[in-house]
């Protein structure tokens, strides 16, 4: 049942997410895939600031986007996201974004890590949020 | 009937959101309150993208506000916004945002101008705008 | 000697900072104005991430901001700041920015406060700190 | 001569760029290397400013981004950009960003279109800033 594997996150495109060209600006993206990505996890009872508090973050890797198609001010936008990878500490995402009308604007795969918050080490996902992960492998 | 006019925005915190001190960074509250202009605007039939389209666009000529406690990473922020006042081409409103504990976090008047796009010279409200608007005042 | 006592801080407007209006973001003029009074305070001896370390924090209390004229991309901004007021942990600048041309496009009023990083309660300002302030007041 | 094609430009992190974390949000790194972008071309004669105003628009289509250690508040960052393909109307770049230690902190492949402003078609790159670009490839 892939449909109920694949988190799906909207929000609304405002003046702060656009630039001079009038479209929003490429770095903005990867605010708006880590907004969808917290929510996915919020979802298996994962929080971003219960985790820091007990020492542990996540931080992206690496990144690979492409852009297709430009957002505008106003627009409602759809994020799609999926979790293609599971490691020890580690986990990859493959998250797209979607028009209202369901083009296609960007596309990308990112690579986490949950790492120590003091000494940024990898360290091992907590067992019940490992186990949170799988069930939506 | 002042709940009536009174228009609340909710929001999540993110990491995006947040400074080295742990908490939300002071320009970002300015992002969240123009969101929640934007909606109020919405709701009485005003986009921003048609505007800037026939040529008028809304800006923020002066700004007061105190910040009295932070909000962190995850928090649910409530935004109170009102109009408190309403020229032919300007207009002023209070915002307030609040914790998920009703904690007022911080408070802000901001003063609005319609201006031409181009020219950004000051340009009267459409009609049905300033119609809408007093409605709400 | 007035001209000693006022600091210069220099910047390019990039993408990032304009929106989908074709100019500067309201709310990234207070990153600028930021980016000026850090540089100033790094002047007197003074670096955030050392009094980070040290368990103290700058936050900003209020602002009172007037934007007169827009600001484009790849302009060249020019920030002036002057502590206006101090006190045992709070202290208040004026800052205005200027376009290369000397227009004053934007101008606000800062009231900064010294805290504990943990608590957020306030803090005497350090005395090197303190006494480094008075040299410019 | 290698060294005179590689474009080194410096920026400081201020809070506005940093998280909950305490280090750089990620999506800034792509604002920072943007900077980067610019400045190189400002170099061989070309502003962003000028061609948005002929009608003319530089946009990013894709990412490769890989982060390796965090940057802190305060620290000195060095960009390093070279051109690395250079087509009728397309352009990619190699990016790294450097810690005052020199050690390697992110590193991006960054593939750039010129498109026209209105329709984001793709436009062959104008002949002088085509010529310049060749200069420096």
């Amino acid at each position: 049942m892939t449909e109920t594997k694949e988190h799906t996150y909207k929000l609304r495109v405002y003046y702060e997410d656009t630039d001079a060209q009038g479209v929003v600006y490429y770095a903005n993206y990867l605010k708006f895939i880590e907004r969808a990505r917290t929510e996915f996890l919020r979802n298996i009872g994962y929080q971003q600031e219960k985790l820091l508090n007990e020492g542990l973050i996540f931080v992206v890797n690496g990144i690979q986007m492409s852009f297709r198609k430009p957002a505008k001010l106003d627009d409602g936008l759809k994020i799609k996201t999926r979790l293609i990878k599971l490691g020890k500490a580690s986990f990859h995402f493959d998250q797209e974004v979607f028009s209202e009308e369901n083009f296609l604007l960007c596309k990308g795969l990112v690579r986490c890590a949950c790492l120590d918050s003091k000494s940024f080490k990898p360290v091992a996902l907590p067992k019940e949020l490992l186990d949170g992960m799988r069930s939506i492998l």
